[in-house]
């Protein structure tokens, strides 16, 4: 079996069109148009161009996986429940069809777009999952421009660039924990967020502060890595301010379990003086003492429809952009009026 | 391209030795007899064998990958923070050698077989973890079967059946806290242990009775699925007895959690009258109130050192198992003597 000396490259040079459109030409894949198709095909044959064989049996090939970057910190990674929980829901729904979750960890965005790049190459995966969508991110780009291989992000549709997307109501969460702390009679709230950059703390961030502003309720936010170290460390900050916050709303579980910690260090009673409340629901949650009033999602839930979708969009099936329901609010103790 | 009309399965049937071994003796690899090695050829020319050249290119290619199935069950797996540390740590030191992890779920120990045999007959992955190891594990049997398949088995040496193995020193750790228990003075201590046929809880028992024997202390244990949930049923149930114990101990991070708060419902005072160590350390005992003292040890360096040890026998280098250092007591509020 000799390799095809004429590659793709080749072709689209001589057709003056990209690579990619070669592929889906050759391949009998939509993505071009039937005017393109033709010419490709036809300046294919003059060249001699052949397939290879192996190399199309093997990218042709179910890999009966897919794919998910991990770039958090390795540090933050080992004591968030939320991915734990999204990788339990994505598994467990991927072995009913015997497929697998290839991860792969990198330590930038630089280096997660060189594997994302292997992964559309390679065909190593038969689609891929995309968590942690930032502003204006290069993930969507280059998916946009490779449509052969089916992913899934989770976002706001309106940052997914067209493609599938799968998102949970931050809107609506918002609202929720702003107007249950305005009705407990809360009027300086105080959110600790995750990082700016992510497209889902961007909105969390926008409707905060319109529904605080509608309100009249003072409202500020820091920025952090998710890390308890830096929930602690704002905690701290805000509580020693001379009009201190009297509730706060924390972007994950572990940095709400440290800011009870740090209020009880510094003697602030939670909740007669201090309400905290989780955005994200876990054990950790309902085990801490006071226990924390948090919002709900299912997260293993939500990744078992993420594994769905993935798998509906590799059978080719048309897959809808979908939100998951409201989140609800589970009241605990860490939440109340203010006392005294 | 035709596939070669002989399979390695008539050749083993006219050799009269297994598949395994005709795969050996064709690929020229170790693990048959140089007789043995000699009659399979012999007798594959004999019957016009060929190798299908697409399938062994595929076969001896490299996934860069390594395959690893999770059988927990899906609730404990996203409230455990053990699983997710070694992930973090696997995949970190994957990531330097551009591998990533193949994570498979399973929902039964048969099902697990399969995938693994499947990964074996297809290469699919370059090498496999093997956690949880039990006693009788049929996975131990089925990779001694095939040395073509690197693997390294997260258990004691002695329940590894000459595989390589990387452990944590199981009976250290039992001795230092049985050990600080009795120092403080505790007289009935009890543990609320994992599944009862893993190696690793094997071993904890074990040294559990003996080293409590030696010292004459009473204790008593229950095998739990390691779910906050049993924690606290087994909590409250040793919490009931006449004579209670004065020091738990718990396998795992979760369950001791869900003791701190089973005993504050039950108005049993920590640590003053109920001492609660957890096995594993991690951010949630730190964070509890009271904070637990636990026995730490590192996981994330863990599955760095798994991955790296893994790697090495993917590369064909001599890997000697391993035993983790004896692990240290953080020492924090939920224990102490007895008061009152």
């Amino acid at each position: 079996m000799l390799k095809s000396k004429v590659t793709i490259s080749d072709v689209a040079k001589a057709a003056g069109v990209s690579s990619s459109a070669v592929s889906y030409a050759l391949n009998d894949k939509p993505g071009v148009s039937a005017a393109t198709r033709d010419k490709v095909l036809k300046v294919a044959d003059k060249m001699g161009w052949k397939p290879n064989s192996a190399a199309k049996a093997l990218s042709n090939a179910s890999t009966q996986s897919i794919g998910l970057v991990l770039t958090y910190d390795t540090h933050v990674l080992s004591v968030e429940t939320y991915t734990m929980e999204l990788i339990a829901g994505l598994t467990a729904e991927l072995e009913a069809e015997g497929y697998s979750l290839l991860v792969r960890s990198s330590h930038s965005q630089q280096s997660e777009m060189d594997v994302l790049k292997e992964w559309i190459a390679t065909g190593a995966v038969d689609g891929v999952l995309l968590m942690n969508i930032e502003l204006g991110d290069p993930r969507v780009e280059l998916f946009a421009e490779h449509p052969e291989m089916p992913v899934l992000l989770l976002c706001d549709s309106t940052m997914a660039g067209g493609l599938a997307s799968l998102a949970d109501d931050e809107q609506g969460a918002a609202h929720l924990l702003v107007d249950y702390c305005h009705e407990l009679g809360h009027q300086r709230i105080a959110r600790i967020a995750g990082p700016e950059r992510y497209g889902h703390t961007f909105i969390r961030d926008n409707a905060f502060m319109e529904e605080t502003a509608e309100l009249d309720v003072q409202y500020s936010c820091f920025h952090t890595n998710y890390s308890p170290a830096e929930g602690q460390r704002c905690t701290e900050r805000l509580l020693s301010l001379s009009k201190p916050p009297t509730a706060i709303i924390y972007d994950n579980d572990v940095m709400a379990l440290a800011a009870v910690k740090a209020a009880n260090a510094m003697g602030v009673s939670v909740p007669d003086r201090l309400s905290i409340i989780s955005w994200d629901d876990s054990f950790l949650c309902s085990v801490s003492a006071p226990s924390i009033t948090a919002l709900s999602r299912d997260v293993v839930t939500h990744g078992k429809r993420a594994a769905r979708m993935l798998l509906d969009l590799i059978d080719g099936k048309q897959v809808d952009s979908y939100t998951e329901e409201a989140s609800e609010l589970v009241f605990r103790e860490s939440s109340g009026p203010l006392v005294g």
